[in-house]
């Protein structure tokens, strides 16, 4: 999907909420056990009630690998379910890979090619050439990893270096790279503070902002602080909305969850 | 597996070779193709020729998702082989994984628990609580990348911070985390010199180390600078061994490729 039409998408829906499919089967309905394919049946059901007010959909890959090939399995059944019945939505494969070249290039078909992913989360601290390979397909992104929403994010990312700060040298650095107009960002919610910083190195691309929410972020100050003319953000919620309910209602749960945070960005987006 | 059982294993084999099963379907003999599961026979193959030889084996889980569902069985079925008729062997996910804790929490289970590797690659940039969930488990082990082997390294990993460099930081740092003698480094055989530095921090940890042949390291410049008192290497060669005949022959050939590299290996062992 071309940067364009995300934009076209979040203008028309007034949303840029990404839904996180963090799907995990001692979370989700017990009545849907006894499914053939629990974990498709549940994100199925969430992107049928959602899909009217997000414009993304984030399966962390984590969740799928834990389940063994049948997890590969519901990723590939959710990811082809998403590109055929919405093709209008982005799809991200939070996946946080990264490694030497040629290893980062399969990865990067994985995702990028043999999936159908719009797009795949990717860590930098081997650069450059880890990095690279995953820019390689028109109208595919890299999301990189700069300033997470945990706490670890303090060890590294933050740390003092060349007058700057490591997830800062990383925004700069990447900027150089190849194709680097294909780079969106991910900034953690929970230092909305620090979006300021960051869009003074890299004004116009697409933040992926996961913690609001569960994780205490407010979408008031990422928008204060990190939106663009372009709006320009990806807000995740995953808990928040997909285990809203435990009951056969999720679906119905799920869309109400979701139309809230639409209307509260819708209200944010009258100010561009 | 125990430390003590892999330093074991090191003096009775004399080798502290690990051999890496990036396994490629565009690379492996074309005869191959037309079995069940190519990737595995090709696996198993190259397994019962060189176990003599190696310590290690370590699966590079990105040829695996390359080929999808498929792949993630041939993955599996490899561990599973390895763990029935060699349990003395040591494994490696190279997954190069990391995230938030509970789905790094996923990703431990999924590689160290379920599927039963001794071990996984991980990376440090989300720092403590992305790590610490791979070293919760007994007699199990995470391996941080530290110094990579690859061009990228230069671009943060070598970056000057605090009187030091970022990979120094995270050897530093990592060792106060929760069960840290669970923690192995990733060291690029490339860059040999650095590893006299990395042995002041962490004179007692094993170094895995990639990059010796097809990426121009030197063994003798590797255990000149790494090695300890108890050996404390895993060195990796993978294409080297795994393709150094495009023949039936092809396990033969790698048994032999092995075999030179273990006798050098046995020599660099009576300097101990």
């Amino acid at each position: 999907m071309t940067t364009k039409d995300l934009i076209a998408q979040i203008h028309k829906k007034k949303s840029f909420l990404c839904i996180g499919l963090d799907t995990d089967l001692e979370k989700i309905p017990t009545y849907l056990l006894s499914e053939e394919d629990p974990i498709f049946s549940f994100n199925k059901a969430i992107i049928d009630a959602t899909h009217q007010f997000a414009v993304a959909y984030k399966p962390n890959t984590a969740f799928y690998e834990a389940c063994g090939r049948k997890g590969w399995k519901s990723l590939t059944k959710t990811i082809d379910y998403l590109n055929k019945n919405y093709p209008e939505i982005f799809t991200i494969a939070d996946a946080k890979r990264g490694d030497i070249g040629n290893t980062s290039s399969m990865y990067a078909k994985a995702f990028l090619q043999e999936m159908g992913f719009d797009s795949v989360t990717v860590a930098p601290y081997m650069g450059k050439d880890s990095v690279e390979p995953f820019l390689q397909f028109r109208d595919k992104h890299a999301i990189l990893l700069a300033l997470t929403s945990n706490e670890g994010a303090f060890d590294f990312q933050t740390l003092e270096i060349d007058n700057t700060t490591l997830y800062k040298k990383v925004i700069e650095i990447s900027k150089d790279w190849k194709n680097s107009e294909r780079l969106m960002y991910v900034v953690g919610a929970t230092k909305a503070e620090y979006l300021a910083e960051i869009r003074k190195i890299i004004p116009d691309s697409f933040l992926l902002v996961p913690g609001v929410g569960a994780q205490g972020g407010s979408l008031v100050d990422v928008c204060k602080y990190g939106m663009n003319k372009n709006v320009g953000l990806l807000v995740n919620s995953s808990r928040g909305i997909i285990y809203a309910s435990e009951s056969s209602n999720f679906p119905e749960i799920a869309a109400a969850k979701a139309e809230v945070i639409q209307r509260e960005m819708a209200k944010q987006m009258e100010n561009l």
